[in-house]
């Protein structure tokens, strides 16, 4: 954290990523709260923010535990002093060295996986490093993407059996609804979660059920997470959208507008008034090409508009985007009128994706309840 | 530029970013006799490839000419010698300073805008700084997004003499045929490029006739440089793209895409053989959410597969994408057959938009004609 005297927004180059201080830190408490309540651990997704600053104020203490999405997230958290972590996409088995090399560190890393032919690489591994690699066994949830499934016994014991007698350590299960996030019914996304809740503990009981261990039975999505009623059985809850919020996770219901921690500070540029058009310095390089509000029921172009202060414009969205240049103007149909902004004004753009936004600066410039900026916060982008 | 061994594609870490050196030379020699046969300078935009090395294959010198899409890469490229460079980005006051300040380096940077604010703004800042800052009035091609109409000679003229009774230096006109970009037919792209040269040299008159300089007449876009036939009035050509290529140029019908130079190397990490998925270690983050290719004849997915040595197989796509997964299948009512791909594979992708990948990297790894890696150029993000 680079502490800074605190600076008016003006004085900033645009366009850049701003980070809302005290909104980061209520999306963190109000999820810290109500997984408490729910009786189980929180292990936050790192893969949003990518920073250590926003990663020590979601998780529960400096060593963890947190969940990452690449290696290079792994390398940068150990060496912040996170000790505990997943590295939470299906390993590849020219990535064992460096996920060895990470534990020799100190760090609790553990892998994922879903076929035997990669248990089968690890515990090669495993016996020659000398490292028993701790492993989760991805289960798929929801057929949204990859894990074997809940029902499919035979399978989820063939892994853990070759692990465990391979030298390898079989930690338990991981699952992610993803597809939690085509939902918006409260209802539906309470369901998505007892469904994943169910999937989990069903794979749970096949390793159990065979003398085989399971400790650790992992959950997560920010939809679920903010939804689920009842985790019996669950050890663990991962999300990671929900400590900055986006316009996406906004349209699901599981953030409010009013929470969305990070926005794009922008600069005016032009006019083109016989459209309606104000062009800022904003275009898709700075908000990402993520036009996942394109699905939902209200599509938010490239982002929602705000004054410089942070408040909404009425229907003022980013409605197309070049590589440097956005073009911002009322949502089709509106009856609001377009604000008057003329050259060299800052705006914000909320985003519809953090992560896909987030993945385009190398760094947060944090605001205080009153907009000023106190310190720049580093960000690590790759692989 | 960092010369390495040539080493095997296998000891990379996957996701990351090859160029084909030879393609790349190749673009760039296209482009380059198309242009020198039309009698008309080249001006190479470098917020494609944001590389140096790129750079110096595209220029006709190590000095320049080029464009560039950021201040940063401005200061990135005035440090490595470029000395002749548009910044084409309508012009925010606040980056004023900057723009001298690179100047005082020792590179001729000239900056662009299209209102009389900014006109006002530039010449107070040029008086100010003491540096006739050289400005090109951008003019609206084709209504896609910024510049002043073509025919609105009041206000063409003054922004002229607001620049130069403002101690700032008229340096000429400058358009970007954006819309070139949802074209296909062969025909229409001449069109297009023929209608840009009209604007241009319909815009430059108007000057003229005011006995205001224009000495510049800049057009382009890499769709109406590759199909222009006739540039009589204009004096240099603007593009970026066709140096790497891209599956949305190829679908315009821009470059071929056994001329794609950038593609993205992943691994196999898993399968759902029911549905007929490979799951890679590429997914959004690693191809960029760019999905340009929805919207044209040919949906590409987030990128078309190939095999390690840059084979296309047929009908072989990225279909959807996850933050870190991609989901490699055929595509929809493909009679292909789904290659055996065990966990491990090296594939590769040619992605649907080079600008947007590629900003997903901080390197390439330089391949030679044997798929060899013989170097790693840095890439240049942000602002």
């Amino acid at each position: 954290m680079h502490a800074i005297m605190a600076e008016p927004l003006d004085t900033l180059q645009t366009p850049c990523l701003l980070l809302d201080e005290a909104r980061l830190r209520a999306n963190a408490e109000r999820m810290r709260t109500h997984l408490a309540g729910l009786g189980v651990a929180l292990r936050p997704h790192l893969k949003t923010a990518k920073s250590l600053e926003v990663g020590r104020i979601a998780m529960a203490s400096p060593e963890g535990p947190a969940i990452v999405s690449t290696l290079l997230e792994a390398e940068y958290f150990a060496a912040g002093g996170v000790r505990d972590m997943i590295y939470g996409v299906g390993i590849a088995p020219a990535k064992l060295p460096r996920v060895v090399a990470i534990r020799a560190g100190g760090t609790d890393l553990s892998i994922i996986l879903d076929s035997l032919e990669q248990a089968e690489a690890v515990a090669a591994h495993a016996r020659a490093s000398g490292d028993a690699i701790p492993v989760l066994i991805e289960v798929d949830a929801d057929g949204h993407r990859s894990g074997v499934a809940p029902g499919d016994a035979d399978t989820l014991v063939a892994i853990g059996r070759t692990l465990v007698a391979g030298g390898a350590k079989l930690r338990g299960v991981m699952l992610h609804a993803g597809d939690s996030y085509s939902l918006r019914d409260p209802e539906a996304l309470a369901a998505a979660a007892e469904n994943e809740r169910v999937a989990a503990v069903t794979a749970a009981e096949a390793l159990r059920a065979a003398g085989l261990p399971c400790p650790v039975v992992s959950v997560g999505s920010t939809p679920t997470a903010r939804f689920a009623r009842d985790l019996t059985g669950i050890t663990e809850v991962r999300a990671g959208v929900y400590m900055l919020g986006d316009l996406f996770q906004a349209g699901v219901g599981s953030v409010a507008v009013a929470d969305i921690a990070v926005s794009v500070l922008a600069t005016v540029i032009g006019h083109q008034r016989a459209k309606g058009w104000i062009i800022v310095d904003a275009g898709w390089m700075a908000m990402s090409r993520d036009r996942g509000t394109a699905r939902q029921a209200v599509d938010q172009g490239y982002g929602l508009v705000c004054d410089q202060a942070g408040q909404p414009y009425p229907d003022l969205i980013v409605a197309d985007a070049n590589q440097e240049h956005g073009i911002v103007a009322l949502r089709k149909g509106s009856g609001a009128s377009l604000p008057e902004l003329p050259i060299g004004a800052q705006i914000r753009i909320l985003p519809n994706h953090a992560c896909a936004t987030g993945a385009q600066y190398d760094r947060y410039h944090v605001l205080d309840g009153e907009n000023r900026v106190t310190a720049t916060w580093p960000r690590i982008n790759g692989w």
